[in-house]
């Protein structure tokens, strides 16, 4: 049997790979991106589940309008504006995640051999889900502030009409957790004008904010239609729902309305409804303030732990907000090999390579400190930098 | 801006939107494929909801693995043998319905230009999935028994090589509510077995069957794994979780599973579990028995009125089993024009055109009778039966 030539670049996620070994109770993982599931908002849930099961049963059961259930994209245009972005709900369009956005990104703009200029490193879930359009990657390497803008520019003159698209996470970026300037947010903006490409600006992390002041999201100074937003229900509310929206001005929207309605038709009646019935009783900022309170602590925590336990000649950054750290090790140390004796000391990472498409990187890792409690950081950090100092 | 060529190709289809004008309740509409609402099981999903969120909360809010949850595809696992093919659970996938399933099909098997075989005419919903990925369709002719074999084989022939995958809804099928024979499902397999070409078989209504004996499943007769067989609980309990599945050996499901993780990682875990703990409980057999004595009814209901007022001249399926039948109209009525005047008289179907990705059909059309009561059944077959004498 043959198979489409786009099936030899799609290959088995590293990260749900590695995550099912550390699904293990005994493993301390900071492998996942996983919420703290012990803040998920149980009793609300199940009473907004139970209102929309009692109250409009038949029509939550039944299959409903491709853009998403109206009051949900509403709720969703007001989360929005609470990030500084006007927008109103017939730009939304509700996804199982964001994941199923970035999909469609790619499915909306790159024809084979096509390039996309992402962060390096980058999200390795974007990176797969682009790769089934079989476009090509162009890393752009990132400063503390974001991309680099004199090696941006070079790329896309270089590159020229191939480049396709311009993905960046802005905000405690995936695996980085590190946030842009507005400076270079307005050069990104500036030049994907000059070169007339779209921005795919992911932000799932972005109202996770432990301290400093919020950046501007890019899509807030978008004057012209060129910037698509990512957002998602999985870090503020919970992932198992799989609820995430795109955002973006008409003529953009209709084309991700027509890849929903190909892909999978609709996301779920159900949870649409009952995320819209949970937030007009539910304060879903309040429960953010809970969330940021145990985020920001386990960072500290993960902070205090590897100035402790890190050997020198280890880097990491120190996020202000999301779920990651980013650790730099010397460059003769393999994560990856690394990766395999923490597993057997029942510690877990992510190890960096997979987040660059191109470029060799193997002595990087993703650390988590969302999932983990405080002890379990502790003694996970503990683990690794004995591990680490074996390999100086 | 510039988009991918495939945009050119991906168009909204008529039925969802035509969905939105017959949503209004003045409407009796023949249109969508909807299953009766009044049928669900509101009582036992909202208990099932409420255990899964009581006893597996958190579990049913995280992430869960791509595959899905393994208690509901062992549930299905089973169901598949009640449908007489013998399989395990680990060759299941959850999928957002089967929809996403087409799509992922045509992710797997297509590069640009690739020939996909389908029944002439065939689901819009799978043509518009197969069109993201640029392939061409071959239509093959149908009868009261399936593809035409001989032509089958004429156009594999032809095409040769570019032909990557035959595509059959074999049970009530939408939209003309044919079942395929015996005979040619096990040429059909011959064949494919004679030319090497995988067999997507979609079945989202073998439950459904009303009288006579049901047919084996070709995936049942499926001896190297080249059949993919695509499953659904829409239909037999309801759509509004957007739970289906793909059935298949590992090497493809393997390839399935790729897809899924990066289009959108996983199905929503909390339906999962909801549907798992709900298949615990309550009899799907025999909630699938009380749709069929409805449906049955409706069907009845529905060929009666079209005995008493369509004019001679006018055919159409006796389905048993499914949701629609297919009237086929004298040529020189035009089904889009006659579709348009009969909103104006408050009674909606989908026009023929759209199931044929190819050849010219204008004088046919689809109709529903799961969703509307019997009384409505009557009166729009009545008005619909005016509208064409009036074109006569």
């Amino acid at each position: 049997m043959k198979y489409a030539n786009r099936m030899d670049r799609i290959k088995a996620s590293e990260i749900r790979e590695l995550l099912k070994l550390t699904q293990r109770p005994e493993i301390i993982s900071f492998a996942g991106g996983l919420p703290a599931p012990e803040l998920f908002p149980l009793e609300a849930v199940e009473k907004a589940m139970v209102k929309t099961m009692q109250t409009q049963g038949a029509q939550a059961l039944q299959y409903g309008p491709t853009e998403g259930y109206d009051p949900l994209r509403k709720h969703i245009a007001g989360l929005m504006g609470a990030m500084g972005i006007g927008t109103e709900f017939n730009n939304i369009l509700v996804t199982n995640g964001s994941q199923q956005g970035l999909d469609f990104a790619g499915r909306i703009f790159f024809n084979e051999g096509d390039y996309v200029i992402v962060e390096s490193p980058s999200y390795m879930g974007a990176i797969n889900a682009f790769k089934a359009y079989e476009c090509n990657f162009l890393e752009v390497d990132t400063d503390a502030d974001g991309m680099l803008m004199d090696q941006l520019e070079a790329t896309i003159r270089k590159y020229g009409d191939k480049v396709k698209m311009i993905y960046v996470i802005p905000d405690f970026q995936n695996p980085s957790g590190r946030t842009w300037s507005l400076e270079r947010r307005q050069q990104l903006l500036a030049l994907a004008k000059q070169y007339d490409l779209p921005i795919l600006e992911d932000n799932p992390y972005g109202l996770l904010r432990f301290e400093g002041e919020p950046m501007p999201a890019i899509r807030s100074m978008d004057d012209d239609g060129r910037v698509i937003f990512l957002g998602t229900f999985s870090k503020t509310l919970t992932p198992g729902l799989r609820l995430g929206w795109v955002e973006a001005d008409q003529e953009l929207l209709q084309k991700f309305i027509l890849c929903k309605q190909g892909a999978d038709l609709q996301a779920s009646t159900v949870n649409q409804i009952t995320v819209a019935n949970l937030l007009d009783e539910f304060s879903i900022y309040d429960h953010i303030e809970k969330i940021k309170y145990v985020y920001r602590n386990r960072r500290d925590v993960m902070m205090e732990a590897m100035e402790m336990y890190f050997p020198e000649g280890v880097t990491y950054t120190r996020p202000t907000g999301g779920l990651f750290t980013w650790v730099e090790l010397p460059e003769h140390i393999n994560t990856k090999e690394l990766g395999a004796k923490a597993i057997e000391h029942k510690v877990a990472f992510v190890p960096g390579a997979s987040f660059f498409p191109n470029s060799e990187n193997n002595h990087c890792m993703r650390i988590n400190y969302s999932s983990m409690n405080e002890e379990k950081i502790k003694e996970g950090i503990k683990r690794l930098g004995a591990l680490i100092q074996a390999e100086m």
